[in-house]
């Protein structure tokens, strides 16, 4: 049996469902003729603001629940086709609490493949990081898929997710070996778009430099600002979601990021010029105390595999992802 | 305040303590003096048989329970200077049975770190891996304690066991920053010698071609016998857990390793040879169906950290040390 699950007519479950990528995949689905996409979330990272422009969707249903609970997702994924597991702690929330992180990363994960085995769910997408290649020195030139987990210098918490990421995925696998579970893994770079939040350490490069240009003061570069982020567009990776499930892809992992990196000074400069202006940025060094993700280089995060595997590329690059994110602020839709 | 504590006049708890590296580590820390050594385990896989001679030292306390219990911990290690964390699931295990591995990995690991810094144990020992730099390709020459985590062509179950690693290893770092808890941590070779058992894989090149000499069988070599595998004397380890606690090295990971690493054709006419000789090896191909480790290549397990840290380096060579495990079996104590 084909591991391609069309979404026409089908039902999806989106597990820590009321978040970025949750509410634009839930909308991708639905305008793919989903038949239901329950969004099911426990509300303590995931918000009403996120899904507002969903809430009333005929087709959209709101489940709130825990994925620590078995039972809890037992119900929701009844009747589902497949499963988008996105729920977890990324690195600042592992720093600040990394019982629940390593609880909601990994039991949560457990708790979801078994619920998907339990009701025979076709295909579940699990949401990974290229925290998966963790982070500091020999991290240079393309990440691909076979790149190892660096750790060297980072701080605890960036390791502990890293290593979450790496459990959920192998928890894929052996449900695959063990019982035929078809899945996908999709190793998420740095989502911002429409409906950012807080939560990740290295799309505040993004909303800090928003917030400072927004008080008139000037925005900050840590160190030479000469390190390279590679972000990907919140609707670029919610296609890759729908094409995940679509395609006949299984029991592989591929990484998904947007059309090029960008260096962290090149970020403030770009954020800056479409904010309409500012201050110059100020060069801050490195931010003492806190969680900060120092990529140790410049690096690429190779997203080809992805093209082969599911037929996934992205279209949108910072430019117009930016805009779309300054103008969704300038909206008065940033309610958190 | 110094992280040295001494083992003369103090009392130590070995949580998992029913075991090869348990036990030895118990009779160690007993002839250096040690006020009390309590062995914890929930017999899940430590055995009467490993701590036999030791059951009636008048220094030794045995007892029951889990570290899963937050509570039987909190009680265990009360009044103790160190505790030496080595309750684990391998990787044979954990292909059985992940849940239980990544519970007892993870959150035993939580709850023995948890009831040191209620009871102001001074120090943790942890028992750490080389599965902490993973398997597969790319893994070749001396691993440091710089290696990243390799996982490519690895079995799940392994990438998990060398994953709870990582983590227990940062859940240490993180006690270290965020509450001041001195620890160490070692990163076991596979460990032979006296009161061997069957749950490590690695060990089975030994143990298993044992078996086959002794009902007259050839031993069997997989593939072509060129991989090279790095033991530890379980003696060499023990002083190394005593090494740990004496120092005053904290907040530090290092490899522990035999003198040196050998093929496993070459350990296998080894051990053939020690055994009072037996029939050729016959090679067999890798072995289906089994989770088996390959190391991919040659390598060696760097072990200079250890003696510039813990003033530790290993003295028990391969040949020696076989020679002690099998005059352990032959002296009919392999009652498992």
């Amino acid at each position: 049996m084909s591991a391609a699950v069309p979404i026409q007519g089908n039902r999806f479950c989106i597990v820590g469902g009321a978040s970025l990528v949750g509410s634009a995949t839930a909308s991708e689905l639905l305008d793919h003729g989903a038949a239901e996409v329950v969004l099911f979330d426990n509300f303590a990272f995931g918000s009403e603001a996120a899904i507002a422009h969903l809430k009333d969707h005929p087709r959209l249903r709101l489940v709130r629940g825990d994925v620590m609970r078995l039972s809890d997702l037992l119900r929701v994924t009844e009747g589902m086709a497949g499963v988008l597991q996105l729920a977890a702690y990324m690195t600042l929330s592992m720093d600040r609490d990394p019982w629940g992180g390593l609880d909601v990363n990994i039991r949560g994960v457990q708790n979801a493949l078994e619920a998907c085995r339990a009701n025979q769910v076709r295909k579940v997408v699990f949401a990974s990081s290229n925290a998966a290649y963790g982070y500091g020195p020999g991290v240079a030139g393309d990440l691909v898929e076979s790149t190892p987990f660096h750790s060297q210098g980072a701080p605890p918490a960036a390791i502990l997710y890293g290593a979450t990421k790496i459990i959920g995925e192998q928890l894929c696998r052996d449900a695959f070996r063990k019982w035929g579970q078809d899945y996908v893994v999709l190793r998420y770079s740095t989502v911002y778009g429409e409906r950012q939040h807080h939560r990740a350490a290295n799309a505040l490069y993004i909303i800090e430099t928003l917030e400072k240009l927004r008080r008139g003061e000037a925005p900050e570069i840590f160190g030479d600002g000469s390190e390279t982020k590679h972000f990907v567009y919140v609707g670029d990776l919610a296609r890759a979601n729908r094409l995940a499930f679509e395609s006949a892809a299984s029991d592989v992992a591929v990484n998904t990021s947007g059309p090029a990196p960008i260096t962290t000074r090149d970020l403030v400069l770009l954020v800056t010029e479409l904010a309409g202006g500012g201050p110059a940025p100020k060069s801050v060094g490195h931010a003492a105390g806190k969680v900060r993700l120092t990529s140790g280089g410049a690096f690429r995060i190779a997203h080809e595999a992805a093209q082969a595997a599911i037929g996934w590329q992205p279209e949108v690059d910072m430019r117009e992802g930016l805009r779309r994110l300054i103008a969704w602020l300038d909206s008065g839709n940033d309610r958190r």
